[in-house]
């Protein structure tokens, strides 16, 4: 197995668990409350059925036909026509955004035949909304804070002249700097929250849902859950309907470019975490092996990481692990060209370092393609006993992912 | 306005009006069964309460009741239990692939809250494994489509010894041949059908849902739309409970994987075609701009595309736009750099001409930091007017697109 799978499996075990966790924990809060509401309505349909004297079939048949109802959007209290034009509109909204409240569904069998070819398309066509906007916003926020950097700079500078070898001593800081990830996470997430906070003071007025409602609504929304238990914008009438109409439609937008790139942004921490792990039990299961060949005539190279690397650790940049010179010391000559990620995480090594994207696997697959079935190196790991295509492949990917 | 500009709002556009056609559509199809279900409802309740003598308003008090137990995972049916260890592991999965059917919501404010912050983590990881899964499934399809075309060659030059020179004259097509992302996008097609197909079998002998109800739950499921109007393994009792529930997760997952990069990989298209359209614009409106400027002086170039290239067609290659010798001959010196998509579409091309990704934008934004502001060159396309941050940036960015 080579680093790549081994990544690919411990993301899908760590998922698993993941899962596994979540479900305990959730089933532990809501269970009671589940439990209670099933007595409630027990209570409620046999006051009823006793008052009026109510067969209780019938009453059971009333209520499929009013859960049927339900699913063509009908409720007791009037809301909003589904499919006028502007209910039709926010419907197809939520399809190609992919996300799917299900206040309205279509329910004949064209209607359900057409939206699976339309959500082809739309939802292929936001993905790629989705990604140019990520592709803008970073590119935005990585010069906004160079700007930033720079000033700082100038104004340390100007500010304290006497300091100027020290200043100097910081070897053309600006040359060296590189925009943090961590940076991006951060104005993203806060971008994210004031979304969240300024849509939900609109929601809680607009809508009477507790401030905590309107903030699950929110990020349920804007992460395209949309489980569709609050939906905004569903009753009959408002005050100054066109209005809130739009505000809803401007939020949602906004939030859901904004939580799809954080969620892009701290994906790739995730993944750096997992190389990471992965490079470090690589590391110590050579230093296993290599021991046990050798035994014991390893000589460690010097620790991947000088002090003078961390240069920047002023700027509140944020390290992955902290035993990074512990994995230095493992490191023997197999781990060399292995990237540590202990180190301050810049967007510029991500680059390097990240394959998420389509566009860098496709050059790496078309790598693949023309070189062929090459074996002859890329066995630095010692991971490359497996044979056929994976096994190639994989070492293709191996050569690249170390030689960089 | 450069062309990065230029692609998004076009791309806006595009999809604004999209909705806008899409809710026209699914308007005309779905509002007449609205209004005949709200009769149908209409007359239901009717009868009942002149057959039992209830109350309206005692009625309507009860099915607001019904409602609220409704979000309770309450039904006149008895469904699997909500909250118990495998309906909150169903929950969790819905979370953090964004699907949120909605058929098991959070009720409790503790419940709510813990959801915030578990699908921020879970829905970034499992957007790391959608990408890491599209890059293993891609690596693996052109390794596969590589290894398809080496036999192909070595068949045809064993099988016709006579027409050696023929193939000789195809110049080694071994070395010239890339993986076209059409191909991917047909196989991840095929594969998404076959799946939603099996699936839907399954489903619709479990379920007894009609087989398009079942085909549409499928691909509502796997595009993560997830409206809630059609749940899987959702009743009490079926027979083999626990195999179909591994069933059920088993094609869901698939499905999602699959679907998801057949997206990807039509986003990637549609990016093409923008950029073929707004080229064309550049390059007419360009040709519009000497032609005023230089009184027909242009010489346009010759095309672009000599009958050679097409050597692959054969293959079934799809091109974009077949006027690409119109658009070639349109083609003048501002224009030389510039790929017309009218050829065929590679993956190897995809990486130089889509920024899609994260990982190619940041490196791209790096460099952006790194060279700063300067405007010498990258006014090729004569839309450098704009100053500032932004203009800066598309400068850079627009030699970039432009050099390669």
């Amino acid at each position: 197995m080579n680093e790549d799978n081994a990544r690919f499996c411990l993301l899908a075990g760590l998922i698993l668990l993941y899962l596994l966790c979540g479900a305990a924990i959730f089933s532990a809060l809501e269970h009671p409350f589940e439990l209670r509401a099933r007595r409630l309505w027990k209570q409620q349909l046999d006051n009823f059925t006793q008052r009026y004297r109510v067969n209780l079939g019938a009453l059971h048949t009333l209520l499929r036909q009013y859960e049927e109802a339900n699913g063509a959007g009908i409720r007791v209290d009037t809301l909003r026509p589904r499919w006028d034009f502007s209910g039709a509109f926010y419907f197809v909204g939520t399809v190609v955004s992919t996300i799917g409240f299900g206040m309205t569904t279509p329910a004949t069998i064209a209607g359900k035949i057409f939206l699976i070819f339309y959500g082809l398309i739309g939802c292929a066509a936001t993905i790629l909304f989705f990604n140019l906007f990520l592709e803008r916003i970073i590119t935005m926020l990585a010069y906004i804070m160079r700007w930033c950097h720079e000033r700082r700079l100038r104004c340390a500078g100007v500010g304290v002249v006497s300091s100027r070898e020290e200043s100097s001593g910081e070897e053309d800081s600006l040359e060296g700097w590189k925009p943090s990830v961590y940076y991006v996470m951060l104005i993203l997430g806060v971008a994210s929250i004031v979304i969240a906070c300024s849509a939900s003071t609109l929601y809680s007025s607009m809508e009477n849902w507790s401030y905590v409602d309107s903030l699950y609504f929110c990020f349920v929304a804007f992460s395209t859950i949309g489980f569709g238990d609050l939906v905004s914008s569903q009753r009959q009438q408002y005050e100054s309907q066109e209005a809130y109409r739009l505000g809803n439609c401007l939020f949602i937008l906004m939030g859901v470019c904004c939580i799809y790139s954080l969620f892009n942004v701290i994906s790739i921490i995730i993944k750096q975490t997992l190389n990471w792990i992965v490079g470090k039990l690589v590391c110590s299961g050579h230093h296993q092996l290599q021991k046990r060949l050798k035994r014991n005539t390893v000589q460690p190279i010097a620790s991947h990481c000088p002090a003078g690397r961390h240069r920047y650790t002023e700027g509140s940049v944020e390290t992955v692990c902290d035993s990074e010179t512990d994995a230095g010391a493992v490191a023997d000559g197999v781990c060399v060209g292995r990237r540590l990620s202990g180190e301050m995480i810049s967007v510029n090594e991500f680059m390097v370092s990240n394959k998420v994207s389509l566009a860098l696997l496709q050059k790496q697959l078309s790598e693949t393609a023309h070189q062929g079935p090459r074996q002859s190196y890329g066995h630095q790991n010692g991971f490359s006993g497996g044979v056929g295509a994976l096994a190639i492949m994989n070492n293709r990917l191996q050569e690249t992912s170390v030689d960089r």
